[in-house]
Formats: structure tokens, C-alpha cells, sequence
């Protein structure tokens, strides 16, 4: 998988690929017959795949026709897929997809956590122009900001956290498990195969949601939100990136094809490119879960795929993405506290107000700083 | 407040009108100061207020003007919003508007739940021809359906109540609490002023998120879910009430300009629409705390107040009209029954291929229903 | 009308107001009877009005039933709406709104449009750091970045000089003009007829296009096209405002409740604000001509309404705080001078590439700028 | 390129997938230096440029490097790109991209157009039930339905062909054309080879719009707009292909893994899902437009990239469909009179109040659809 067009793509690796999601899918009907499936299709097959998925819909009933026809006499065959329906098989594979992109984002979401936490104690008093609305505010110093952009990674972390615990869904053909019970004889028996199903997946239980959709319109919702902390960040390192600005640059910067010498900080324009083409994705799954109809679909379903996989794996390359950035980088203290020099004495007018003019009116700083750094050792609420 | 263009908005009352804002950003100064500021500003000055808030960007700056002309020599003129900035009044003004929408969302949904849950546990055997891309797939009950219905609320009650404790906003010009540490003498004193006002205000206490807004976005997202929910159900009332279907119609219609006699189902219209018309709306929340910027960013603030109003109002109205829908449907039993005795022998391919042809073929209905109704009886989690 | 928050709104005036909705919905009503009924209803009736909307899912159905009672025994009742459906007088009277917001608009471009010009020519050898990813790239001049905000701005003149030709929408019940032609006797009749109303309202004709709704999609994305390109003016001015580059300021600040002295770029970070809130909106128009279903859709209709008008009050808006922006923009020609100084030798890398040291690198700017203003002086197309 | 999660993107072939853009990328550096730079790179260099991509932050770069390297000594090596900015080559090159989708989406529009105006015609007598907010109306003909659908697939065509004249986008560094300048000695010269450039491309000319975006938001409105009319129709197909309906059937319909004889009408729903997915990524390229800054933006100018793409090809796909299934819709007749008659007396109340009942009530249809089928014989205006 390579996208020439979304740079840093490669960062995603095989995460929801079609690779990943056709052993999902093959993974999920392992899972429920409890067989061994591997070696029976493969990438090779995508191509193939991937065509005949148009005739039906979606690519579960040509990957089912190609399991049966390289099973052959296997008595697997006679069993595959007997009381699911492909919806089942979808869902529950991109589950498995979203949960592994989930974990490679937490995994990011720790790091940058630490790498913040960090910051933020370090430069607790480094002096900082505060700027609102563009202009010179109040003086700040620059761990009171970073503690924000902390704060904003921990709502994420948090929000992930509880989004990501995704559900199996499985119910048959509308929902009602009919054929899993004809098969298991009672409700009872279909219902101890599909937690048995959910136990060797890994997954939580849940009734099915085959048109009830808020597990996945909450995990995309998460995405953005992650997406959101960092472009917040990247917003304020471009800032800061400005020459005329100075105060942060980055460990890696790119070259220019015109340009010799010129550094971008080309890191935190590929987060804010994935912080603003996210929030229209989780609308999508919103349009979509409201649109669901019968029990099942006629293009509400079918619109999630594609959304869900390009939701996250962009995420899952901003993830790396922001972690990179922060860990690289550099903070000019001199060139803060020249900023906040030269905007003196205008900067200090709220100062003078409140007639406090001797101490470095840094408010609460250190209060609020250690409250991020507590909750940054909490365990995700 | 009327809105002649989004039919059904009356039912929000006032929920976050102009007239509701400026009462909450008067209780947000007043909770501050501990004083009593009532009589000071109200409807009759919007107009003006809303002219002049241009000015300075936002409606607090010239709120404050009024407050002290008003005030005169009153010595609350003095210690009036000292401390504060606009965005502190602002932010924690609306978090009370929403929390009071939210309320009467969750008021709904609780009426919503009780109305489902019956009716799920009246038609757990009530036969319906169950559909799958529009067309007849296995038969189903009209109680599984609705505990589908059911799970959907459900998890939009449990999403809505998390987002739902949107705490204070306060810190000061750049979320240092810079000033109100100067005024308090120390940053203890400081924080448990903010505590204070946070009591009087009945709001959960967090360090300042200025710019970092999940809360808000989480908050955005929850109404979405609720909508969601809610327009799901509104589809298959829809699909249902057609003519050529009639399987549900509403105590409630609407008539036409033009055609005596005709039966709109008006408030699942009504309802489809507000759960089109929300989505954009929570991403542009996403895409505003994604490009928010320094200590306060320079129009992703601004673009936050109005979107969260329209899809406060509108959700509260959506609300009120699906649990009106819900409590007036009619279920016409026979015609499902028909319909399904028709869809015969199709819809029963899938149960003759499990051989399984002596029972109704019913699966998991009653412990699928069972499920949602324990889930409904209980606290959202 | 008055919106607390979305400063600024009061320039919208009544464009698209509940009162001109309604004054439009009448006018509509007279065109079709040729008859005069003003004074029959008016903005006191709109509290009553919107309320009474709900029960047939739109403001028509009330509006006749009052305008038929304050008639009474008047002829003009016996032929009031006789033919016409209610779509028909929401649409058309839409339109009749839109198009007075599309002139607003359109008269704010021109001045824009003039300002820019002379602006570009002024400037077209004012030396400035050209700026790509935000680091310093090669040396333009003003003038060429001005050119470039013209061009834009060029382009949204033209989009909506297309756009806003919106035609009548009558089609009677399901766009037959069954009624019409029962009661004018022939179809030729009954078209002469509609002709004559379109020739009233001053409006194109067209077909009835019901439910085909590509020219209000177009409308939206066209008031979106003119946010975007004076959002991407206020992004250059909102740079440029910063203290550390100020190289524009403008005439007109806003101050803060809490620092003295401050100045604000007010006007261009509400011009973002609608930059950043329009796109969702023309999606939601999207949207609901892509789920448009039979002759009247069943909440993709209903979704329009308050779209357009919010979408329309927020351009006129933003296109007359952009003109006044523009207008008083402060030019600091020393300022860029001075950063263009400093960035050597770094920004003449390129041109020591191209070994031509001897002239200013002005490249095409001259010829750039000319056909810009070339452009400018020429109609829309 | 395969996509498994959109089943029918293999209808898109290579229209704008990573060898294409690669392909159009060496294409415009050819015209560049009118030079033949065949078999440098190819689709076997794609991982690796993909990857290499995000140091600099789009694909240009090292290609570039590529390119040099596999030259070696060649004089074309010295003059390749020189003058040139990577943006100038990525902008055009998607140009030439999205140049040939439109011509996809063109063919397959008038194939549209030529099979609804035929069904038009055919069935401008054939009684239908006319329906409104889901509830029978009054009769129409499946004619006049027919051309409703053709308006809008027309309204499409000519948004399409006025927005697919996509200009060459070129002006170095900043938009100054410094370079070229520099090489060609004046900016005459300078001119002349970007208009020898665009002319070896078959581009139209035009000043660099580097940062003013409205060729491409009309673009993606434009596509959009194609998505919206074919989704409209999907709708309409979905609902008569209700098997409580039966109007409408496709000729080619798909199966099911669960439930055998079940014939989903796969298309409709296919072409229904890429009507919900295109208006948010329109949206995306307004939001990039609304937030462009400096002469090359930092993240806004690469978020459109692979929005662009998605969208192209998303629409090529739902083009090839849309006219598949108006090639393949099967009318039936007898189902569309039944159901009338049974709509009887109730669907003529209308007409009884019109006191027009000797008639067939069919209104202007035979004008309407006329003058649809001769907008669809004339040119795209």
C-alpha cells in the first residue's frame, strides 16, 4: 500500500490495508468456525477480489466464493460462514481492522504524553509572549502552553480510550441471530457461539448493531479529536516556526525543489493537513448512521468502509507523526524572551491594572502545570 | 426567538437564545464576583448589544460598558469581571446554556426509552418482514426492530450524559489565572475563587481549556449521536409509513396546501431533517478546536458559539418531536402480518437452507429484546 | 433580527429574515393571483406563524390559513394559492431572498474588487518576503500578493454572478402543473401564467425543479467560493497583524475587557470565522440534493431552508466586513521592507541559482498584476 | 489499484492512482523543457517515492531526485525543473489528472442523458402514483418523473463542463514567475514558454492561482454536483424497487451470502453511498480554499492532493454505474397503474377541488418533458 498523495502514508503500514482487512475478514470467519482458514486467500487475491466485490456489494460474498471453491471437498467448507451473513463478517473484520489502528495511536498517544509532560516541566518558567486574537497578550511562560496542548492530548487519550473497546457484530442475515440459532439448536447455544466467537477475537459482547451505529460513529468521533489536540499543536509550532517568529523549530525540516537552504517544518504541515480533512470523515459516519434503514442499509453501511479505513490510517500517520515533532523539538528560550522584552511595556498593561507589579505575575502556572503532569500518570478515564 | 424556517424550533423555548446567553454570561459575572447583578441587562438591550459586539468580537465587551453605566458609583462597578477576560465569561456562559439543553435532551431521551422499551416488550412476537437493501430478507419482529431502536437511544443517553459535565472555563487573558492570582494574593486563594464561582454555578471544576476543546467538540458529538439515533428511527418510520407499506402511522399528521385529506408523517419529516442538518455542524466544532491558535485563536473561537447553539436548539426540538412520534405510533399488526405472508416462501430461503422449518424461525428476538430492556432499566454508564 | 452570537449580523439587516421570508411568501402568493395582500400579514404574526409551521412541516400552510381569514368574504380568497403547492411559494420565495442576499453580496465584491486594484496597483513594487510553508521563500512584492486576493475574489464574482440566477420553482402538487392547467383551461395557458408570475418577481423560468436542486447547491457552494476567498484574505492580514511581522494593520481594532490597549484584528478574524463555517453548510445543501426522493423529498427539502439563510446572512456579512477591512488596510512599507532586508541573504538563495544578481527578481509581477486589473474592469463571466 | 472497500472502484481503472499522478507529474516536467523524459519513472519507483514524500512533504521532490539520478550526465538533467516549484508541477499535474476523470465522468453523463430522455419519451403516457413527504399526491407519469431526474443530470453536465476547463498552474517560487523570468531573460519570454507549456499539455492559460483555489473547489463542486443528481435517482430507484412497490428493477441486481433468491438492487445502493460521501470531501476543498496563506500553504495546500482524488475517482465510479443502471431499469408498467388505481379515490382529491374531472390531469407533462429533451439534445451552456 503506498499513497503518493498523503505523505507519510507509509507510517500506516499495513494498518486496514486490503491486505489487513482480507485477513480480517478471513480471521472472522476462522473465529466462528473455529477452523484454520490461513493460506487459502491472500493478497494475491485483492485484485480479483476487489472487482467481484461490485456484483454483491461488498467483498465478504466473493471472498466466500473463493473459499469454497479452494476448499473443494474440505468438510470446512460445508460449515464457512453457515449463519452469518456478510455483514457480520465486514463489521466485525473492520472492528478488528480499527482496533489495531487504535492501538498503534495509543501507543503514539503514550509517547506523546511523555514527551509533553516533559516539556511542560522543563520550561514551567521559560517566559513566553501570551497572544490572543493574534496579538501580544500577557506574558505566559511556555510550559503553561505546552500544559494545554497536554491537556488536549489527555481529553484524546481518554476519548480513544473509550471508544476504542469496539464490540463484535454478529446477528444474521436481520439481526435476530435466526440462523446461528437454527444451527446451535437454542438461543442459549447461539449465544455461547458468538461469545466464544467475540473470546477468540479478542472483542467485547454486545447485542447486535447492525443499524445502530454509535460504536462506530464514536470511534471516529475519536479520531478527530485526536487529530484536533494535534493540529492545535502543529497550529502553534507554525506560528512559532515564522522567522520573524522564531521561538520553535524542528529537529527535521524538508528541503525545497527550488529553493536551497529553505527548512519546512514539514511535520507540522502534514498534522494540521490531517487535522482539517478529518472532522468532514466522522461527519460522513454521522450522515451515515443516521440514514440507516431496515436492517440493513441501501448505501448508508456501505459508505463507512472506506471512510473508517481513510480515517484511520491517517490518524494512526498523524499519531507518528505529532510524536516525531515534539520529540525533535527546539525551543529558542532567547529568542522568547527577546519577544517578550520587546513587547514589554505594552504586554504588561493587565499587569499594571491590578497594580501587582512586583513578581512575574505568572498566575498559577505551576498549579496548572502539575495538574496536567498528574493526569498525564493517571491511567485513561 | 422564532425561527419561521426550521418548523418544530418553538419546542426549544428559550434553550440558548440571545435572551438565555445574556442571562448566563450576568451569572457567570455574578458567580465571580458573588454579588447579585439581576435587573442590570436584559431583553431589551440585545439588539444594541448585538450591534455593538462587532466591536470588539464577542458580545462580553459591551455587556460590561452596560453593566458599569448602569452600576454607576455602585461599588460592584469596581470589582465587576475583575480578573476575568471575555472568553472566560463566554465560554463558561454557554457551558450553561448547553448543560440546560442537555438537560431537557436527557428528559427526552428518558421518555424516549420508556416508550421503546414498552413497546419493544409488547411486539417481541409481532411478526414483520424483515429487509436488507430494501428488499425482504428473513422475518423478524416488530420488537426486535424497536430494541434496535432502543440500543441506539441508549447509547446516545450514554454518550450525551458523559459529554454532558462541561466544566468551567476559566483563566484568565491567557489561562495562566494571572490576574485573579493578583487580585486573590496567591495562587491557593486564586484557585479556590475559581472553585467558588464554579459551586455557585453548579459546574465540575478543570484547569483552563481555552484552546483545547474537546469538551466542546465531545459535546457537539454527543448531540450528533442523539440525532443519529433518533433519525434512524425516523427512516424506517418513513419507509413504514408509505402507502403501498403502512405498517406504522402516527397519531400526529400534517396536512397539505394543496391536497385535502392528505397525511404527512410530519414529524418524522421534521426529525430526518434535523439528523441531515448535524453532522456539518458537529465537524465545524472539530475543525475549530483543530485550528485553534495561541491563547486564543483569532475565529476558531468564534465560529464555536452559534454552531453549538443551532445544534443545541435543533437537537432539543428533535427530541421533543421523536418522542412524540414514538409515543403516538400505530402499529398496524395486520398489515405486517400481510405483508410478511406475502414476502412467503421468499423470505423464508434462508430458513429452509438450516432445514429448520417447524419453528417461527425467531433466533435470539426475546433475549436480544431482554437485553435492551435490562440496558434501558438501568443508569447510563 | 439580531444575533448575539455571530457579531457582525446586523449588517445582514433583513436579508433573510423571518420578516422578509414572510413578506416574500406573500409576494409569491400575489405574483400567482396578480393581486395585492399587503397588510395582511406582517411581523407580528411570525411568533404564531412559526409555531403553527410544525404541524404541516412548513410556514405556508399557517400563512394561508391566516391570510384566508383576514380575507374573509374577499374575492382574493377564492383564488388565493388556487393551483400553486406550498414548495412552490417556500421555493420561490427563497429565491426571492436569496437573490436580494446575492445582490448585497455581489455590490460588497465590487468594492472589494476596487479596493484590491488599486490596491495591487499602488503596490506593485512595494518589496515583500514572498512566504511558502510559512518560512521565507523569495522576495514578491505586495502588489503581486495582492493580485492573487483579487484573482480570488474575481473568481467568486463570477461564480456568483452565474449562481444567482435562480429561477421560479412551480410546479404545482408533484411539478405536473396539474392545477394550473386544470384551472387556466390549456397548458399553454397555464405555462403563459406561471411566465407572467415569474415576470412579477423579475425572476428567470425554468422548469419546475422540485427536486432536482442543483441551482441551490450551486448558490451555496457560491457564497462559499466568496468566504473562501476573503478567508483567505483575513489569513494573509492575520500574519501580517502580528506583532512580529506587522506589516498590516488595520483601520479599524476591536479592544478587550480585560488588557488596555490592546488592538484586535477584529474584523478579519470574523471574516475567518464565516471562512471556516460556510463549507459544512453548502455540504448540508449537497446533502439534501443527493437524498432528494418521489416529488417532494421527506426531510431533504425541509433541511434546506435555514441552511440558506444562515449560510446567505453570515456571506453578506462577511463580504461587508471584508470591503471595510480592505478599505482600511495600513499598509507598512517599512515594515516589509525591513523583514525583506533582514531575510537576506537566505531569501535571494533561488535567485543566486539563476546567476541573476543584477535586478529585483521581480519576475512577471507587472505583467501578473496588469492582468488582474484588466480582469477587474471587466463584467463577470 | 484495487479498493477493496469500495466495491466498483475497479470501474475507475487508473484514473488518478499513484501511477497516473506520477505519469502526469514527468508529463509536465517534459512539457516544461519540451523534452521526452519516458522510462525514467515508472510505477515500480512508487513505494519508494511515496515513502521519500514526506520529507519534503509531496511527491515532487524526490522525484526530482530520481529523475536527476537516472539522467546522469544527460543535459536534460541541467535544465530539468529549473524555474519551476514543486507546486507548480503537482498543481498541473492534477490538473491533467482531474482533466481526464472529467472526460470519464462527460462520457458516461451523455450516456445518461441519452438513455433518460429516451425513457422520458417512452413514458411520458405511463400513470404513476406522484408522491410527496412519502404519501401519494396526485397522478404524474413515470415520464414526467423520468424528466426530473434528466433536468438534473443536465444541470450536472453543464456544471461539469464549465468547471473541467481546468488552467495550467504555474508561477514558480511565489507565484512571481522570478525564475522562468530569470531563465527565458524577459518576461515576454517567460510568458511565452508557460504558454508553450500549457499548450503541449492542452491546458488553457491562466496567472498563477498558487493561493486562490476556486478552479478546484468549482471542480469538486462540480463532481459533487454530478453525485447529487445520480444519488437523487438512486433514491427514487431504491424506494420503487421495494418489493412492496416494484415500480422500478435493475436488469442487474446482486446476491447474498446468507439468503438465496434475494436480488439487491446493488447498483442504486452503490451509487447512493458515493452520493453521501462526495459533499463532505467538496467541503474539505473549501475548507483548504478558506485557510490558504502566504504563497504556499502550510497544510491547506496538501490536504486537496488526495481529496481530490478520492472524489475523482469515486465519481468516475458512480458515473459508470448511474449509467449502467438507467441502461438496465426495467419499468413496470402494470405495478405503476395498479398502484394508482389503488391509490384511487384519494390520490384525485386534488383534482376533484379543480372540478377538472374529465380528464387524464397530467398538466404541462408533455411541455416538461419536452423541453428537457430538447435541453438534452443542445450543447452543455
Amino acid at each position: 500500500m503506498s499513497d503518493l498523495l498523503w505523505p507519510g502514508d507509509a507510517r500506516s503500514g499495513a494498518i486496514c490495508s486490503d491486505a489487513t482487512v482480507l485477513a480480517a475478514l478471513v480471521r472472522v470467519e476462522e473465529a466462528w468456525i473455529d477452523a484454520d482458514l490461513s493460506g487459502l486467500a491472500g493478497p494475491d487475491d485483492l485484485p480479483a477480489l476487489a472487482v467481484a466485490a461490485e456484483e454483491g456489494g461488498n467483498p465478504v460474498i466473493p471472498l466466500l466464493a473463493l473459499l469454497r471453491e479452494r476448499l473443494g471437498d474440505d468438510p470446512r467448507a460445508e460449515v464457512l460462514h453457515r449463519g452469518l451473513t456478510s455483514q457480520d463478517v465486514l463489521d466485525t473484520g473492520l472492528v478488528l481492522c480499527l482496533r489495531e489502528a487504535a492501538g498503534r495511536v495509543r501507543g503514539d498517544l503514550d509517547a506523546q504524553i511523555a514527551t509533553l509532560a516533559a516539556l511542560a516541566d522543563r520550561h514551567r518558567h521559560t517566559g513566553l509572549a501570551g497572544r490572543t486574537l493574534t496579538q501580544h497578550a500577557v506574558p505566559i511562560t511556555f510550559g503553561l502552553k505546552v500544559a494545554g496542548w497536554l491537556q488536549g492530548v489527555l481529553d484524546a487519550r481518554d476519548t480513544l480510550a473509550r471508544a476504542a473497546r469496539l464490540p463484535i457484530q454478529l446477528g444474521g442475515a436481520a439481526g435476530s441471530l435466526a440462523a446461528p440459532v437454527a444451527l446451535a439448536g437454542s438461543p442459549a447455544a447461539a449465544l455461547a457461539r458468538v461469545a466464544a466467537t467475540a473470546e477468540r477475537l479478542g472483542l467485547p459482547l454486545r447485542e447486535p448493531w447492525h443499524t445502530s451505529r454509535a460504536p462506530l460513529t464514536g470511534f471516529g468521533d475519536a479520531l478527530v479529536t485526536c487529530t484536533d489536540a494535534w493540529g492545535r499543536i502543529a497550529a502553534d509550532v507554525l506560528v512559532a516556526a515564522r522567522p520573524e517568529i522564531g521561538e520553535l523549530t524542528s529537529a527535521r525540516t524538508g528541503g525545497s525543489s527550488a529553493m536551497p537552504g529553505k527548512r519546512n517544518p514539514t511535520l507540522a504541515v502534514l498534522v494540521r493537513r490531517a487535522a482539517l480533512a478529518g472532522p468532514p470523515l466522522a461527519a460522513t459516519l454521522h450522515t451515515a448512521a443516521a440514514t440507516m434503514v431496515d436492517e440493513r442499509a441501501d448505501g448508508a453501511w456501505h459508505v463507512e468502509w472506506a471512510t473508517l479505513r481513510t480515517l484511520a490510517r491517517r490518524t494512526v500517520t498523524a499519531g507518528s507523526q505529532t510524536a516525531e515533532l515534539l520529540a525533535g523539538l527546539r525551543v529558542d528560550e532567547q529568542r522568547m524572551a527577546a519577544t517578550l522584552a520587546a513587547a514589554r511595556p505594552g504586554i504588561d498593561a493587565e499587569q499594571r491594572t491590578y497594580e501587582q507589579t512586583g513578581g512575574p505575575y505568572r498566575g498559577a502556572t505551576d498549579e496548572i502545570i502539575d495538574a496536567a503532569l498528574k493526569r498525564a500518570g493517571e491511567r485513561p478515564c
